[in-house]
């Protein structure tokens, strides 16, 4: 008997993304499709999500091991968003002709770094891969399914924010925007030290804070920034049915890297639109408000603005102005 | 507050595919992830497919609502060959600019029509939209991932052929092949209502078969044939660390329309490579043989053959030759 090309392929990832140690599943890659016994008392996350050759990377400016770690880091953020934990994930992916197993050289090292990077994240996250699909494309196609858990009831959702309660980001906003702009004007693949680039090539999901969040009942609304918070608070909103108003001097700016880049970027617009930070968003009621820590965990919390009645975002200036706040983030069919 | 062309057509999307009335998920699609209570003494099923232009289908050739109702047909066919039955499924979707929820005409009345194929399916099998992700792409790019259950200890897997096990297919070998190639010597897009192609244009999983196999515990080894009987059958057998000998004279062939047909198409090239038929491949120990009726629910179940020890493949023909069978079906890196 031989193998289908695609088998072979399939080995050579499975191959490639195997655990060290027992983290068990009963029935991984390599059968119709996987099994998994949840864990009495908890509820199920599913989540998933594109990650396009040309839409969400770029082969000659992304390390293909940063791609990799990525194309999970972001699924896995959803899951950190409902408080919750990973349990396993889904490959799919679609590759050109030049990656068949049999190829050699340049094609075969890239698929190889892609897979380093996945198998960083999974071992991060204490994700394995539990199955997914391979084919051929004219492109590079990603999409990953992440499959978590949460404690019942204890799930945050986006429709839990009620007037006066107030709103908070982890980490800084627009870094990852930020290495992003850095990355493009680049004339080549980046540097994976620069430490600017960090936080777009290598996200890490707030997965303890949103697990400590939920734990603690302390998030009454919670979701993911991947868009942007001028696009991403519009959601929060609109889901639990409220307005916001945040304020331009308290958000946690991004750290441009000299003085050049200052001239360069407006650290506002960075904060507000830039996408792919993968921090989270949340929302605590005003007698809670002082069992939250400056950090947790090391990253830093960071109160921003409150929830309002009615259906307005407004965005208080440093000037004391105020504005309507306009969604300029990410939206896939805009650029 | 305005929504993003995104959310737009996220909106779009969920409300062509609403379920009539109380189907529940605690929280579907429109927030970061989808939550799912899972049912005690119940293992879940993750299974994921991908369905690409020019690859799995060919919008000049087949109708938009058939795309729609195989791309979730062909993944719960895997819950299917667990012995399973499907909960729910993530959507993911990618499509051209010209499909933009503000578009008109021809692309608007396409996207509906695949949203209708595939509303159509999600009802067909009990299986709710439960989340997902859109993006733009310069091809429509779909990716499915069902969630499905089977009863613990149940599952059936590709793992458990022994020698001296029959082998069974259920339906008709090379239908959907068959349908394939008419189509492909079609003019123009597909007449939905032509018989010989609605094996190809809507396949039926076969999911009570798979259930009342695996409750029975009379199968000892499953899979969906989706590549064809000479590529799935050694991935079965290599799986289970046995070989197989089928007979031709046995296998369940498609039917040919009109005499013509015959002089062009090898019923035996079809029934043996012919891919995407969707059937259960199963085995069943010989002392249980009795219990497995000609057909179950109207669908017909063939012995074709046995598994032997060692790992060949042997293929018997009409006049009592015996050759090997070589895997012609279909792999995605050789098309």
């Amino acid at each position: 008997m031989t193998k289908s090309t695609e088998d072979s392929l399939v080995q050579r990832i499975v191959k490639a993304l195997l655990f060290p140690s027992g983290h068990p599943l009963p029935l991984g890659a390599g059968d119709d499709a996987a099994l998994l016994a949840s864990k009495p008392g908890y509820q199920l996350i599913l989540t998933s999500d594109w990650f396009l050759e040309g839409r969400h990377f770029l082969p000659s400016k992304h390390p293909p091991d940063s791609i990799g770690w990525k194309c999970l880091a972001r699924a896995v953020s959803d899951v950190a968003a409902m408080g919750g934990q990973p349990r396993c994930f889904l490959l799919n992916l679609a590759l050109p002709r030049r990656f068949a197993p049999s190829a050699q050289g340049a094609a075969s090292r890239w698929l190889l770094e892609l897979l380093r990077g996945l198998r960083g994240a999974s071992r991060r996250f204490q994700c394995p891969v539990a199955g997914g699909d391979t084919t051929e494309a004219g492109n590079i196609l990603i999409c990953i399914t992440v499959i978590g858990e949460v404690r019942a009831s204890r799930a945050v959702t986006r429709s839990g924010a009620q007037p006066g309660d107030q709103i908070f980001v982890s980490g800084a906003l627009g870094q990852a925007e930020l290495g992003l702009r850095l990355l493009r004007r680049a004339k080549r693949r980046a540097r994976t030290t620069n430490p600017a680039l960090q936080k777009h090539l290598y996200p890490e999901p707030r997965l303890s804070l949103g697990t400590w969040l939920a734990d603690q009942k302390l998030a009454t609304a919670m979701m993911d920034l991947s868009d942007g918070l001028s696009s991403d608070l519009p959601r929060l909103c609109i889901t639990s049915g409220v307005g916001a108003r945040i304020a331009a001097a308290a958000l946690p700016y991004p750290r441009l890297p000299g003085a050049a880049a200052k001239l360069v970027f407006d650290p506002l617009d960075l904060a507000l639109n830039g996408g792919d930070d993968y921090e989270l968003l949340f929302t605590v009621r005003p007698n809670n408000l002082s069992r939250i820590p400056r950090s947790y965990s090391g990253v830093p919390l960071t109160q921003i603005g409150e929830i309002i009645r009615g259906r307005k975002l407004r965005l208080r200036h440093v000037d004391g102005r105020e504005t309507s706040l306009l969604a300029h983030g990410w939206d896939p069919f805009l650029r």
